[in-house]
């Protein structure tokens, strides 16, 4: 088991036009809180609102490309939102292992996503195993 | 409150090579796991499989596309990843408003996606607010 409880891990993100053009393009999700921002004012966002499945992808990312090991498979997701994020938002993910199951090779990570005010507008955990 | 208990919904997606491909050029998670077919096969999958996230992704669309309440904001996402999905996988998203929260506007939806054996292959909740 190369992973030990409390092991963390930071990783910058930012929803860029690309990401966000790119998200709509593949998932066609045009809500119009997601893409009219006359409409998401009205609601007292101060823009179009970004996917959250679009922290699911960060979350991927950070998973399959962020961590010391690579034979790794995602079991769960868990995501809240607890923060509005727009166009152009940059966060930082802090992740650290939480609980570790090594007679099963799984490991559970809780992690949050913070805005450059360190205010935290995402958190929860992802359970993976090493295969 | 348009919703009641019970309320349920089923939508059909894909794993099309535009959605593979897509979310690899916008998140950037090339995982031997999801790109490499060796890699993959050595691990006893039957090919490359695809990123859990896009079933988020799936889900992003299902509320924000799928459901005839436009005025939605989703509060968190739960997911299991029960089976894999390779390319090309075809899943039926079958959902089911659980619970109601009337003086808040918000329900908890789950639900559960099959592949064409009628199999599950991932299944949780969704909570979401009417806006």
């Amino acid at each position: 088991m190369i992973f030990k409880e409390g092991d963390s891990f930071e990783i910058d993100y930012e929803v860029t036009e690309k990401i966000y053009n790119g998200f709509i393009d593949i998932f066609n999700d045009r809500n119009p809180l997601h893409t009219d921002e006359k409409f998401a004012k009205e609601r007292n966002f101060t823009g179009k609102v970004m996917h959250g499945a679009i922290l699911t992808g960060f979350l991927s990312n950070f998973i399959g490309e962020g961590l010391p090991e690579k034979n790794v498979i995602v079991l769960s997701y868990k995501i809240s939102f607890i923060k509005p994020v727009y166009l152009g938002g940059k966060l930082k993910l802090f992740a650290a292992v939480n609980e570790i199951f090594p007679s099963v090779n799984c490991i559970n990570i809780k992690y949050r996503f913070e805005d450059p005010a360190r205010v935290t507008v995402s958190k929860g955990e992802v359970s993976i195993k090493i295969i």
